[in-house]
């Protein structure tokens, strides 16, 4: 297994000499540096960095490196959040009763493609409990109704503080969160079934059959209040012709979603992503 | 040269038999069927058909083929079309300032990748006269004022006319041809700087930017009245990263515009695309 | 579910008429052509064709049907197979250690993308026994050794006979099967963990991070006695840079060999490859 | 036009502290940095750096830049090399017969694509004058047979040293350059039209047709004195059918070797491309 490393993630105001401050500091503390990723948005005025060095004899101690870096955020008037390579993430899956997007996710973990365990599936529907089961999570079924949503919602924000999630994928959940819950629970990506932002909302295979498009597509994103509109992640296409129907489009697409969806999970559980304004840096 | 065939294209409502009685038809007649393609589409009721077979020792006469087709599709209640392999189509395109299309399609007609000639190329900006004049073309420059529409379109229609031009193709032409140039003048091809239908209209790759996507596009399609919302025959995709700034997206773009214009163009051309209910198939 | 279907693939010398004989043939029985397609080798002088039609009403009884067919073809001085669509294949998978292909095959199957069942998986190691099990296949342990390879076939083709197997699926098998075993037993597909014919043979993840390639690729095809060089289905690449480590590619390739024998079995299942002259037509 | 940029390419051993020390090096000399790219192979016990820094306002003389460099990897142990962005190199073309990879990179460079001018084309054939002309370039023909190979790379080195020539671009030049031009002359850019490492040497569309490959590709890469071996910077794949004739193969196979080439030409002008033990760390 690799060893541990330590991540920093910083953005802060552009100026000249950051890279090397912030290396610096890394060296300073005797650190050695793997991977560092630095992007400029010139028209935001923004400098986004990424760093990940050995923790194996860096100078700090482990517990007090997240309020070093934050106070080395603080001093270049920006924000910064530390990871650690050996900690995966706890991450719940919201699923529906599709079980492609499942599957493939909990196989990948079992891998060790992705660095999280999955101690958690929220499901409105009954269906994939099985699968759910097989893997080692906890299943919990959370109906959903128009009048009970509100219910249904602080029945997942309880079960999400339980278990201690770092992480919620709407892997085919079919189901819009209300921005009350994404107001108390943010870290959200979704997997949307297009190539967003054409066939926003509901049924995008059939619009785009209707479309007569050549290519289908999907999106894997942060969730925001907007529905369809967050972050971008990580985008697949795969050809379409006259000859496929609704239902070939849906079976093509499902590949392009799992190949989206895993993509930018391991993107986001290595600390590659650093979203601002709107968008997303990816550092692959 | 490749022996010259005679395309049929054919679309008429769905029943049994149709295959063998259109490839009867043309055996009936002595020809030997080079290709055969049909398709159903179930949920409108339309069966469309292609074939191409040779001209030499085919039965009937050149000049009684259109006919024969009219009356043969009638008798299946439905449209057809006859084409000649070794007529070229006469091409006028449509261009404003940027080369790189009208480039291409010059440098493609004369490498002999699509069959067709370029006797006239339509501008609203003098720029692109010397590339026209040196492949040969007939440049015309036609000023576009929001005042002089109507005028600058009839010297258009005038000059479509003139050189008996079977397809118009706007190759960047950064203009949009009103409803009543389009009822005079339907066989028009478009180049959308994006994959259709996201970021319909104006400076798709800025919006592209702004909403941070992963991938770009290019949309080959019939022009219809309603902007950006005809058939669409190709399509094609580049990926992009947040270290491409806008410049990077149009760079990038030009190159899948130049690729899918080009591919739509010879699909065209080779009579391999069917148009019915704003959707196409494409026989490749 | 859709209606059933009868499927005839005929390759014979070519020849003026032969889309019209063989149409009008279904038609003479009353059938309803559902697809047709042909191909013409011109170079090899071979006439390829697929036609699929109704069942349902056809004039001639199902079980009269693939010796008319075998009779059709002898007229035509060449070689018919007669399928249904409704029959499904009898599939056997071989694996080793690697559950990727499996599972995938196996989870596709359930959710109808593939038209076959899976009664028998046969391993050179234990593990995947619990994945068989669980979707309802047989498993059998036939471990290989160099010595006791001819026993271990013999073994093998004795649980195909036993199982009535169509069809053997290498799903990351990593064993190569003998000229004998394929003498007996001939419809075999094979997943090559690169784009061959790079990197044919052993270890082609390493060779290729060697040699520095920007691309790797998956190659899903048909197994003869020569070694990785029978007939190709599919192939899919991804893209890789100076990052990728070699555990990287593996990971990235396992995704395209999975969609390469996804698709190339898809393909072979609804009869639409057709093999000659060590080629395919796939009439997709 | 963008400010000017310095672009340090360095390769060393690897070891704890160097992101530090050369980002520091910058800063201390007042550098704002833009750029900064890091790749450690671990097996190869290897650190490749890529910086970019701002011109203006540098605390080191530009004259003196080279040379600090120099003393800057000898430090360190390692090769560096100092370029300026404002330099564009000085590009000479080798073709033969076929045009489309010579005008593709003409009209790119014209449209500011790519950061180099081209003084001078060389060919075997004198079919491109005219092309070269057109685009303000020094055309010299300079035939090459078997027994004149000598005398006529004589010429060729003579011609590149006359016009000061940075980099050579094969650019379907369809000869082999011998081991002693390059030892005189190694900095050369191939564009080979085909998937390597699949079909080394010659007429790899014609052994791809055979093949029945599905998909075929371009290879841009470094010339070395192993025919098709040296270094790859880019590689592009397009798909095919059965359909297609190997002149199909050959028109499809153009756009992918211009693409190819375009990609790999810039990315090596704006120096992001690393060569070690004959592979390439490509940083885009």
């Amino acid at each position: 297994m690799a060893a541990a490393t330590a991540i920093l993630q910083l953005i802060c105001p552009d100026r000249p000499g950051l890279v090397s401050e912030l290396s610096g500091w890394v060296a300073a503390n005797g650190g050695n540096i793997r991977h560092a990723d630095h992007h400029t948005d010139s028209g935001a005025g923004l400098f986004l960095s990424r760093l990940e060095w050995d923790l194996e004899r860096f100078g700090l101690p482990r517990d007090a490196l997240p309020a070093a870096a934050r106070a080395l955020a603080e001093r270049l008037g920006g924000d910064g959040q530390l990871h650690f390579s050996d900690r995966p993430a706890r991450v719940a899956l919201f699923v529906s009763r599709q079980d492609h997007c499942l599957l493939d996710l909990l196989w990948r973990t079992r891998a060790g493609e992705l660095p999280m365990t999955v101690p958690l599936v929220i499901a409105n529907h009954p269906d994939l409990r099985p699968i759910a089961e097989d893997f080692g999570a906890r299943f919990e079924l959370v109906p959903v109704t128009a009048a009970g949503k509100a219910e249904a919602e602080a029945r997942q924000l309880q079960l999400l503080a339980e278990e201690r999630i770092d992480l919620a994928v709407l892997a085919k959940y079919m189901q819009v969160l209300s921005g009350d819950f994404l107001a108390r629970f943010s870290r959200v990506i979704n997997i949307h079934h297009s190539f967003l932002p054409a066939f926003k909302g509901a049924q995008p295979y059939q619009r785009a059959w209707e479309r007569g498009v050549k290519l289908i597509g999907a999106t894997a994103h942060y969730v925001t209040e907007e529905l369809d509109d967050g972050p971008i992640i990580e985008q697949a296409t795969v050809r379409v012709s006259h000859r496929d129907e609704v239902d070939d489009l849906i079976r093509k697409g499902r590949d392009m979603e799992r190949l989206a969806l895993a993509r930018a999970l391991r993107l986001h559980l290595r600390h590659q992503v650093m979203v601002y304004r709107g968008r997303t840096a990816v550092f692959d």
